[in-house]
This record gives structure tokens, C-alpha cells and sequence, in this order.
């Protein structure tokens, strides 16, 4: 499919995502979509039949079945597997997170996920312009605080880190979560970056009300 | 799972790895390692057999089976299977996002790969002291050159980034690969320093013949 | 009046800004109001005419009507008198700049100034999580580079930079304005970011449709 | 005007400010002079008869009253206006912001009235070098800690920074000054890089004894 | 000589060099000086003939000969000797460099050194200040431009830059000079910043003119 | 000297250090080696005697007898004479400081030396990957604490940082010792970055055992 990709390009230029609102250019590569497997077809389905849509991410990865299981496998078991954060707290990760990168996919995806969840429209757009300007409990400050200094000086995080995470009342298996879910973020925006990755329109209204 | 590991920590200091050469203490968080599947279980037996060790990433997700799976089926998606870009050429990238990273596990782990891949220990040696002081071709330079702006400016990568790869030969579906492996240790560089992640001792001699 | 407010601090906390939706305590600093002079009297009532509300910047400032009309003077002039600049341009600006000072209260309000002006929700999202993703002209895109060098490395701004935007279509007079709302912004967003100052909750919802 | 300024450009090269030494061009911007007002006119003589010269950022603004005398109004109430800070500790915050700013109009002009109002020539040396090598009190380093937080690192002021000036003796009005003075320089500072203004010659020489 | 400056601190405090104008406590470490050589002495006595004056940071070094010695040298070589470069543009790279780092004593001592030797006192404020606001031919701007991304940048300083000096006029011999000179100043600046070093007051006099 | 090397360049490209492997061009710059003098050549003899070969740095510094005698006398006092601090704590800066800048040369020697003189193979990786993640006791994670800090942000070390030290256990003649090894390594890691100098390749497989 490399080799497709590449004899296409020549004669056309590369693709270029159009402005908001027109959905089917969704990032700047020119990747042939794959045969669905009758799996990711389901799973497309589902999503259709729950969301109304197909996240413009899973579209992206449509080019490789392989690569698009491996990673709806990780995002699912991240975010909606048990755990001791909850998936708000998991979102807020992710846009705390997206927020220092500056993801454009992930701060409006995920930034519609915080406004669901949490129903508070408000702290939706606190998470995208500054999670210290929040009204947040000590337990969820420390989560943030941590994600945030693991995407700016991962190199620094130690021993005092963790433990006061441990004096906000996580576990050490909360720590893997949210150092995971921190982590993922860190990979999905710079794969959404490299690629200029546009969301869904549908996400900027969601959860306005 | 969470539970019990919250349960064994009050008595006990949380763990800290232990000086180097101690393979036993392997991240500072108390997870209680998880049965093996018998997939997983197999993974582990052909890694003994190939490598003559289980990688310490492997035993630190351990504690749960699914993130387990879930990490195997993308690293060796990324790693292994195949792509406009040699092995060699991926384990580059990784060492290089792991440098501007500072990640002791990556930098140990990735660097004896490109030792061992490239039969050149000083190519290792570079990757993780300054790539830009490598004698590297064109195409490997506008490589490195995407994988770190990406790393270190995630929100500043535009058209002409990736028009610099293509002029450096490489497909949209290289660009993908290159984005998707500087993304992987992007989130593998900070599970590491989250946790306090501690390489393998075995792979700081390996390559350097 | 500064001897007042210090005089009523010790026997009571500082404030503190509430949660959002309460809109009663704007910043975290104890300052009496002043009494309203007939012409701010008569400028809070036209925006309470026109807005339906008095936004909170110009309460904070009304603890000293000097400081409240050399602020409004200056707010007036730069963002509504005649410029070479649209008013959209200049609230483009004004949302750009605040996104490198993540300031939440000019992200609010200005972010909903761009939704409103423009007709288009997405680009007040663009201009805060950023404005780089954009589907911006070359003026624009010009305009808002120059604004941001200036936020992030005024020390850097040289001929070539000014070159580039009359290369972009602007007058000496248009890069003089640009340079004032960007200067602008970077000392509101500072004023609040000094106070804790709250955006009206009336903002959050503005031109969402 | 911002036609004639453009009609001015295409046949004469932008304007360069020439060496020092020579204060006929005050910006790099062609910015044809407004007729002053009378209210204008008297301020200019003033300044002339108790400083012996016009300052040349009011004659960078005199291309338009409105914007002069916003300018001066705002200027003339943060810097003179009654406050819990002194004259000079308001030039120590210029001074100390501008230098985080590299701003050469900003820490000539107000280096000078930092040595003026204080007799000590190398209290404003110290604050355009670094003003951390000061001998400062409590409360004068507290206020300068803030001011430069504030400039460097807005996002990330929170209440133990408001804290720490009231633990130094300051009023929340005071609280006030310090955030409206440091928010200013912000502003002048930009102004002043992206139109390279430059400082009369005179002040160099002042205060020095 | 380590052993008696351990002793003699328990009981005392840590030195704090006095305000300015004070030039008998000039670092912050307790270090007995030790007995001059002859041939330190005599280079003491040139120093008071031809300047007035002992550098402090020559006192600094006199607790230990060797160190002096060494210093002396170095110093010697790279700001006296034959070179390409005048002596006015080491002294300018030695404060460019200095600005970066913001070192109060190499910026007031080589800041004097650029106002005595150019004869342009406004060139000395300028090389503090900020060295792009300078009207600087391009042979020197290239050669600040070097010496300051080697200071900011050092790890990516490549072939492009040392050819910018080529075609700026500089020899291979005047490039390592610029190297030299920027690398000490590194050097100095984080001794004096260790140790708080403080300068003679003499030098903030010094060629004003 | 400088003029031979200009008069040479036109007609042949700048040398380009080899790829590692090859020794003969050390460094990118074209400077004629000049006549050893008797005690260089004495020393030169001494380190094949010793070493088995002459450190490039040394060969790079011989085009002037002067300027490589005065970095020998430097070098020897800092590093070899006795000091407080044992030569593998001096070893240790050098290379936690090298990282910083990212400087091969540095850590390619260096990193040889804390391998050789610790007979810990992985305490040299450590310091050039992360000190951090070291097992260091509290004089030593101090130590380069104060070092790194200095060498990142010289501006803000302060009283504070030096009671670290003296905390730590160390003198103030061992401050000193700290203070001036992380100097000139700043200053020989940018001497390296300018001229693109090249490592012995021998140091590569030194200590590894």
C-alpha cells in the first residue's frame, strides 16, 4: 500500500484537509483506505449506531487493519476499562495533556468528552485554555499536575512526584493509569500533528448546553 | 487488581529499583504481576529463547494482561512488521525521540538495537548523544529532523515539514511511520519515567563490539 | 482607598473566585468598589443594553474610575475606532496572543468575540487551541505569526519580520496596530492572570450555534 | 492616515531608525505626524521645561491624539498616580520586566529613572543585568519575584504567589499596582520591539554620578 | 588551604558580598587568599598601575595560585593576543554572551571594557541590552549571532553556521577565535554566578563619556 | 597563521570530520597543526606512553602553542589536582554538564573516564543519559544538582543553592572545585559544537567491560 500511495502522489498534490466543516479530507497523506475486516466493520458500526459517527481518527488508521486494532485496543483498554480514575478523570487527562501540545484533533475530541461527561460545559474549556485556572479538588489537581509535568519534563519526574500523588489518594495502580493515559496522549497528538489530523465537526457542539 | 495493590502499600515503602545489576525491583509502583496468559506465556518463552531475557517494559505491564497484549500488538506492529522504513531506521527514530526525552529504559533498550542492527556501536552512541553529529544521509536526516521538531514542537509542525520527507524520498505512508514511531516513545519514554522503569542490565554491553 | 481594602483583609480570607456560574466575586483580590462616575454609570448601562451584562474585566477595574476610564479609553480605541484591521482581525489577534499566555479570562471572552464576529464557531476554537491549524489567507496568517513572535520573543523582532507583513498586504499604520493589540493583550492577560480574574459565564455559550 | 503611510512606502524605503546619537527617526515605520492638540501641545512643552526633552515614545504615538492620549493617560496613572508603591519601586518593576523582555527602548529610559530616583547608579544596573544580584529587602524581592513570574509564566500564577506579597507587606491594592505596572511593560515592551523604537539619546547619560 | 576555609565557617556565616560600593567582600565563598608569587605580584602591581585597580575576579582566583595562574593565561591569550578579531569584538562577544546568562559581573566589567575601547558608550548598553537592536555591520552581527546561538544552542551549531562567518569575512583561525572567546565567557559567567562574584564599582563609571 | 589558513580555503572545500572511524580530521575548521615545542612534545609523548594516544581536543588546540598550553594548565589543575572532590566526582560533572549541551565530544571522552575510574560501566551511561535516574547519595545528587542548575540557568543560582552544597557536605573550596569543573566544560562543550570536533574513536569501548 506504501507503494500505492507513493505512484499516486506524483500527478496530484498532496492532500490538503479543508477548512472546518467539510469532513472527508482528514488528514494530509495520501493513504488509500483498507478493506474493512468484518471486526473493524462492527466496530464502525457500533460507533455509527452510538455516535452517530466514525471518529475521524479511526478513519485515519483505516489505511492498515492491523494498525487501526492495535490501536482501538489500547485507546479502549485506556479509557474505558476499569480503573480507579474515572473516564472523566481520564478525559481530563487527555486534554490537560493535549492542552501543552497543542492538539487540534485531541482538544476537540476530547475537549467535547469533558463537556459529556461532567455535563459542565465550563470545565471543558478550562481543561483546553489553562486546567490551573479550575476549581479542582486536591486528588484531581495532583492528577493533572502530574500528567502535565510528564509531558513537559518527563525527564524530571521522581520519587516526590509519585508519592504525591499517593498523598492525593491514588494508588499505585492509579499512577500506571494515569501515567498511561498521559502517555497515549502524548503519542495520539503528535501522530495527529505530523499528519495534520482534522476531527469531526460534530464534536465543536457537543455538550454546549 | 487496583484494589490489592493499594491494600499491600501501607505497610511496606513503596518499592525503588534498586542500583543497576539488579534486574529484581523493576518500576517504583507495587503492581502484583498477573497470571500469563498462555499467549502471553509463549511471548515470554520465545523471548527467553531469542534474547535470552524478557525485556523489563514486558514484566513492568505485567500486572495486567489486556495492557499487555495491547502494548505487544503495537510495539511489534511498529517495530517489526513492514515498512518503507528498515528496522534500523525505526530504532533510530526511537533513540532519537528518547534522547530529547532524557529516558534512561529507551535510551538503553533502543541504543543496543541501533548497536546491534547497524553493527556500528558509535551510530548508537550518537543517536543518543546528538544525532546532528552524525554523518547521516539526506533521507535519515529529514527522518530525524521530523521525528524531534515532533517531539519538541509538536503544535509547530506544518506542509512543510512533511514536504521536507517527501523530498527526502519518503511516501505519505513513510511519513506515517516515522510519525507513529516518534509518537510510540513519545508515550514509552514518559510510562518509563513515570515509573521509574529500569532497563535490563544485560543491554548495556550488547553491540558494542 | 488602598488603606481600606488592606484594613478589611485581616479578619477575612482573601476571596476567591467561585466556581464558574457564579459571577459574584470576579477576582482573588479584596477591592472595595468605587463609586460610579456618571459617564462609566452611563457606559455600564449602554453595555447592559447591548450585551445584557457589564463584562467582568470592567468591574475589576472599578475600584479606581481613573484606572477603569484610562483602561476603557485605550480598550475602545485599539479594538472598535478605524484601523486597516477588521474587527475580527483584531479579536483574532487578541485570542492568538491570550492562547500563548493561556489566559483564561481573554480566551472566554475574546474566543467568543471571533465566534461572534465571524459567524463561524470553529475558528474562535482554532484562534485558542491553535491558530496554526487554521485555514488562514496569507495576510492573516501573517498578521497572526508576526502577533505571536511578538508574545513569545519580542527581543527577536527584527526588519525582516515587519518585512513580512507588508509583504502580507499591511501598511506601516496596520502593523503599528497590530503591534498595539498585541501589546494589548499581553498586559490584560497578565492584569489577570495577576487577579484571577473570571470571565462572565455568559461568554462560555456565545456564538456556539 | 494609514493610507497616506502606505501611499508614502513604495518609493522610499521603509524608514531605519539611524546609530544612536541621532534622534530624527524614531521607528522603523512611516507614520506621518498628527497635528497635536492643544492638550497634547501643553503636555509636549512640559515636558520640555522639566525634562528638557519630548520623550520619543510620545512622538512614536503622535502619529494619532486618540492613541497619545490613551497612552499618556494610563502611563501617567500607573507610574505618578498615588499608590502603596513608591515612584521608584514602579521603575524597579519597568526595568526588571523589560530586561526579561530585552527591550532596549524600555530599560534605557527606565535604567535612567531607576538611577534617578533612587541616587544609586548601580541599583539600575543591577536591575537591567539581572535583578536577582541585588541587595533587596523582603518586600522589594517579592514584589520583583512576582513581576517577573508574571511576565516569563502568566499561566502559572496562583494564589501562593499572591500569598507571598501579601506575607511581604502588600496590600491587595497594592497587589494591583504591582500586576498593572508589570502588565504595561509587557505591553510598551512589544510596541516598542515591533516598530524598533528607540530611546533618546539623553537618557544614557543620566543619572550616572 | 580547603580544610582551614571548612573550619573557619562553622562559627561564621557564609560571606555575602555587601551592597555595591562595598569592594572588600567580594564572593560569596570563604576562601582564604593565599601568598602571592612573585610573579602574581608583579601582574598585581601592573594591574594597579595601569588601572587603578586589582579585577575582583582576579581576587576571587587568589586563593590558589595555580588557579590564578591558569586563569591569568587563558584570559590573556584569547582577549590580548594577535587575532583576527579586534580587541573591541571579543569585549562585544564577551558581553553578548554574558547578556545571555545574565552575569552582573562579566556584563558591568566587559560592559565598561566596550564603552573604553569603542569610545561609544551607548555600544556598551546595547551589547547588554540586546545586541540585535545594535546598527552592527554584518561581519559583527554574524559574529554575535554565532557566538550567542553557541550559547543558547551549543548542540546545534553545524556547518551552516560556521559558513555564515565564512561568508561574513572570518578565517577558519578567527572562527576558533570566536569559538574561544564565547566559550570562555560561558565559562566565567557560571563561576562568577557560583560564587556570586561581585564587580569593582569603578567599572560602572567607566566610559560614559 | 589565521591569514595561511584563509589564503587555503578558497580552492578546497572546509574539512568535514569523517565518519567516526576515521581519525585524521578532527575538527571542521582548516588550521594548520604548528611546531610542537619541547615541553608539548614531552606531553604529547607522555600520552601515547600512557594513554596509547593523543585526546583529539589536545591535537585540535595545536595550531598555537600558546593557546594549547593554557588549556593544558587549566585542564590538569581541574581535573587532577587534589580538590575535595575525588576525580571521579569531577569526571561526573563533566559529563551530567556535557549532556546538557548535548556534546559529543565530551561525553564520548568523559563518559570513558566515569566508566574507567568508577569500573561501573552503567554509572557512565547514566550521566549521560540522566542523572536523575541514578542511585547517587545525597553529596553527590547534590553535586550535580548545582552543576546542571548552573549550567541551565546561571542567573537564578543563589544563596539557597549554595547551602545545598553545604548541606551536602561540601566546603567552600569544594564549591569552588564544583563551580569551575562545570564551568569549563561549558566552555569546552561550545569549543567542540563550534569546530564540530571529533572524539578519539578508542573511547568508545573503554571501560565497558
Amino acid at each position: 500500500m506504501a507503494g500505492k500511495a507513493t505512484q499516486a502522489k506524483p500527478p496530484t498534490p498532496p492532500p490538503r484537509p479543508a477548512a472546518h466543516g467539510d469532513d472527508t479530507v482528514i488528514t494530509a497523506l495520501a493513504l488509500a483506505p483498507a478493506d474493512l475486516t468484518p471486526a473493524i466493520q462492527a466496530y464502525f458500526d457500533k460507533c455509527m449506531e452510538k455516535l452517530g459517527f466514525v471518529p475521524n481518527v479511526l478513519k485515519a488508521y483505516a489505511f492498515d487493519m492491523q494498525k487501526l486494532e492495535a490501536f482501538i485496543a489500547m485507546y479502549n483498554d485506556l479509557m474505558l476499562a476499569p480503573s480507579g480514575l474515572t473516564k472523566l478523570e481520564r478525559e481530563m487527562i487527555a486534554v490537560a495533556v493535549s492542552a501543552e501540545n497543542r492538539c487540534y484533533y485531541c482538544l476537540t475530541a476530547h475537549g467535547a468528552a469533558v463537556r459529556g461527561l461532567s455535563g459542565d460545559p465550563v470545565l471543558g474549556e478550562l481543561m483546553v485554555m489553562n486546567y490551573r485556572a479550575a476549581r479542582l479538588d486536591r486528588r484531581q489537581r495532583a492528577m493533572l499536575d502530574f500528567a502535565v509535568k510528564l509531558t513537559t519534563a518527563p525527564h524530571a519526574v521522581e520519587d516526590a512526584d509519585r508519592q504525591a500523588l499517593r498523598d492525593g489518594g491514588f494508588s499505585d495502580r492509579d499512577i500506571w493509569d494515569i501515567a498511561a493515559v498521559a502517555g497515549f496522549f502524548n503519542m495520539s497528538n503528535r501522530v495527529a500533528a505530523a499528519t495534520d489530523m482534522r476531527p469531526n465537526t460534530v464534536y465543536h457542539g457537543q455538550g454546549r448546553g
